[in-house]
């Protein structure tokens, strides 16, 4: 029999171990393996549970354990995660986490460690939530070489800009009513400016190109500058606003990581997926594309992801190989964002389609009335885009890439 | 080194050793394996070749060869398939297979002969083509309760009900154009009587709920039946007509799988799913729902699930236990469609909406035009629906399950 033990007993660690608790005999029955929930870490007490017993306040007592093979962290933070998460691959303990932060930070070191001392860290619930896109990434694609992945990684962003493009609200409504809703904190920066999923992106391309891919080196911008003028345009238009993290393989070799709103073309799957829901779009050179969608977050959407690598763990003997990749000592294998072609949605006031077309070549108009002018540019490079924006000045309202 | 074996060169089998030569080197340096291609089985002269030398017409030069330790068949049907499968388990090697008919028909006795030997019988690419499903389901969705499914799983006829939907299109025109455009089959039966559907069902449930479920076991209708008002009225209205595979956990404990057109509601992602594609919506007691999304056949794609495979059983060392399921002695645990609450569209003519309001209770009339008039019913037992269907006779024209 062996033990695993969970970290952190907040919202994704106790739905863990309820989710355990309720499925553990039918995945004992169907996975051939004999584990239980040895340790729940938490300086808070939990008095009054059925497995109250199994509370700690002391690591030592996790790590001591030689009966603990696998450890769930679900404390969230760089610290202080990383030093716990160190100490157990330190001694062969295998960690699944839902850290996104960690392992977008600290990834490249960590995957080392469990390396060197024969074990795994896995990381399925780090992006995505509770939708398959790790495992599959390394096991059922594994046959592919991977050239670029699009994703709507973040819930909160994808209810906002829902509202904005269902029901034209604004930007700020549609923010206040995310926070009473419980899907956005009273902090929302990480989600509204891009971070969190660009923490996802990085842990995404590293794992596809199999370099670390460090959260700043890659260009991020979030969604505080659409209007519901925007997002009605591309509407309008048959398309969809969407927070798109996303990573292309560049011909040069190079690899373009980014985060940016986008104009996604509801042709594409991606441009139906709405409310909190997640998506990530991968392509390869021998499936082609394929989708993964599904919840993102949530109590037991994620303990779902964390539960199927402390499983995995349990039955691996040694390191998952195929679940890890190097650091990098410098970025010179990011690509230039503003070297690469682009498509670029552009909403002006004051000046004439005339004009556009002389300075943009043959676009396609969106709508135009009253002053405005909003217009697909055709794919040029973006430095060239830019420099063309710069020629109009403050004409220029807003940019949205186009997918 | 070990070694790989291919049975069969046609499309799926020469798409399989294509994609390998491709991606070897990446494969090899990302999973940490030592493999390599020896043998190609195939009646056919296949000269000329960079891989002629690894072609052979005798079976034995696999089964004799202990280097061998996975083999891909991909031949389809069920004879010699299931001769060669069967002898390759019984030396130990595990076998990787895209034939849906023969895991659906013999399934159970060959993962019990894949167990006896210990080694596996893996079959990714029998669902969903490159999808990667069968995976995804017996591991990061390990700690669920599996609740439901509900798949598109034949390309051929998503293809011809997108025509029908998109154009207006009738179905022997779209069907037509399908075989043209190498989408069907000369003779399409199985793909559009739905026989093709229910082997894949079968296979999703068997996996899902741990018990064998044999095709005949499976109420099955296909798409021959629908007329373009039918996709006219649903497309008016919010959605679209799709050939479901599903299954779901009753009540009472039974299970209820089944093939069907249905109305799909464009709410829901499978309703957006649209020409030759295939999607799987899963849902469990934790994760909720997670859909899969990609191409469905087509040489590499389908060969990208089947390497996925080799490289799966190259690095397992036994039986990969969780994806298993028992043999089941009858029938006696798949429920019984009719006794069943279902919600249902139908169509009339010449009768009032008045009469159906009095005999269905609080319908949703769709479109009343001329004489017909087009609702769907409140959710009933489908045997109720049947009897008070039988009492207009004549006068109902279709019927399709609303999803």
């Amino acid at each position: 029999m062996s033990k695993f033990a969970v970290m952190g007993h907040g919202v994704v660690g106790s739905g863990t171990v309820e989710l355990w608790y309720k499925n553990e005999k039918l995945i004992k029955e169907k996975q051939g393996i004999d584990l239980e929930l040895g340790y729940i870490l938490d300086i808070r007490e939990f008095p009054g549970l059925p497995y109250s017993d199994r509370f700690t306040k002391d690591i030592n007592d996790i790590l001591n354990d030689d009966d603990v093979k696998v450890v769930a962290e679900v404390m969230g933070g760089v610290n202080p995660a990383y030093d716990f998460v160190k100490k157990c691959l330190e001694r062969g303990k295998s960690v699944c986490t839902s850290n996104k932060e960690l392992v977008a930070k600290k990834g490249a070191e960590l995957i080392a460690c469990a390396k060197a001392h024969n074990c795994s860290f896995l990381f399925e619930a780090s992006t995505g939530g509770a939708i398959p896109i790790i495992r599959p990434m390394h096991t059922c694609l594994a046959g592919n070489e991977i050239t670029a992945i699009e994703g709507i990684l973040n819930g909160t962003t994808n209810y906002i800009l829902t509202q904005m493009i269902e029901n034209g609200t604004d930007m700020q409504t549609a923010l206040t009513e995310a926070q009473q809703k419980g899907y956005a904190e009273r902090d929302p920066s990480a989600d509204i400016e891009g971070h969190d999923a660009c923490r996802k992106i990085c842990i995404l391309s590293s794992l596809a190109f199999g370099r670390h891919v460090y959260p700043e080196w890659v260009h991020t911008e979030g969604i505080t500058g659409i209007a519901p003028e925007d997002t009605k345009t591309a509407a309008a238009n048959g398309y969809a606003v969407k927070l798109i993290g996303s990573v292309k393989r560049c011909d040069n070799g190079k690899i373009l990581p980014m985060v940016a709103p986008r104009f996604v073309p509801l042709t594409s799957q991606l441009g139906h997926v709405t409310d909190v829901f997640n998506a990530i779009m991968v392509h390869g050179n021998g499936f082609d594309e394929v989708m993964f969608y599904g919840k993102g977050a949530g109590k037991l959407p994620t303990a779902s992801a964390v539960l199927g690598d402390i499983i995995d763990c349990a039955k691996a003997s040694g390191t998952i190989t195929a679940c890890t990749w190097d650091d990098s000592p410098d970025d010179s294998f990011i690509e230039k964002y503003t070297d690469v072609p682009v498509s670029m949605y552009i909403r002006c006031e004051d000046v004439s389609e005339k004009e556009i077309a002389e300075l943009f070549g043959s676009v396609k108009f969106l709508a135009s009335d009253n002053n405005t002018v909003a217009f697909i540019t055709p794919e040029k490079k973006e430095s060239e885009i830019d420099a063309l924006c710069a020629s109009l000045g403050d004409k220029v309202k807003n940019r949205i890439r186009v997918l």
